[in-house]
């Protein structure tokens, strides 16, 4: 048994229990969140998303690169959110290494050097309002009067605003 | 009030409940999850995870881009995942246009046309199964052993493998 093979156990125990089959498309709040992937960091359960509220967003140190550039034009232009919450949090892996440092490891490893930014920072609030600047420099990206970042506490559970 | 202020003010009960505050930062299960960014598709709830389980990733349509392939090879390099999952689901908006259609509205609206893909498909079991693809050819990503796709239903809740 792999762990895949037990997280489908729970998942047929999710659709014995399912009864939100008729949910619309576009998310009922009208809110793209972008998080990081960090397994301590539950994004329904920290903005008591339920089914159908929300686009959740999530990758490696909750970066925007182009993908969620993609994401966020699609959300907005496409299924009507105007509203955008970025979530960094402490203890993040992505403070613990050096863009540099893991493309050399990779370029010895498999003699190939990734062509992609690794997105590592050294301050949380300052990373986040790097994305929040990404966000608004973007052409394609519509809706920018509430685009609001948090650091997210994986030791005390806290969501604190970046100003 | 916006729809961000009502989610801080879920989050503020969040972190007075929040009992979880000594998880270490690798995902226990080992397992790395690439899922469409839909409201829909509660990640969490579905496959029965909870705070340090796994890395959760996420965005429009559940595409393997280079920003996923980065994400997971952080999350195989550095913080010691070994399964991935991916998810698709049905009545997804990216079935609903086309890459072409979209970066013409965009091109038409602000003058500039997008320089990514906007990975739109027609089929979810072809799109799941190249996004597979994709993550076996990375030199990147070292473990490879269990990458498996899903179709997950929104009108039943269920979670159907592709083959």
């Amino acid at each position: 048994m792999t762990a895949t093979d037990d997280l489908l156990g729970n998942a047929a125990q999710y659709a014995r229990d399912f009864t939100a089959g008729d949910l619309p498309l576009p998310p009922k709040l009208r809110v793209a969140v972008v998080a990081c992937m960090d397994a301590r960091l539950n994004v329904y359960g920290v903005l008591g998303l339920t089914e159908g509220d929300a686009h959740v967003i999530r990758n490696a140190g909750g970066a925007v690169t182009d993908d969620e550039i993609r994401s966020l034009a699609i959300s907005q232009r496409l299924l009507g959110t105007r509203e955008i919450i970025l979530i960094h949090h402490t203890d993040c892996g992505m403070l613990t290494f050096t863009d540099e440092a893991f493309k050399a490891q990779i370029a010895a490893e498999t003699g190939i050097r990734p062509p992609w930014a690794v997105e590592t920072f050294t301050s949380l609030e300052d990373d986040v309002r790097q994305s929040i600047a990404r966000i608004t420099a973007s052409p394609f990206i519509p809706h920018k009067d509430s685009v609001r970042g948090f650091v997210y506490s994986v030791e005390k559970g806290t969501l604190t605003e970046v100003r």
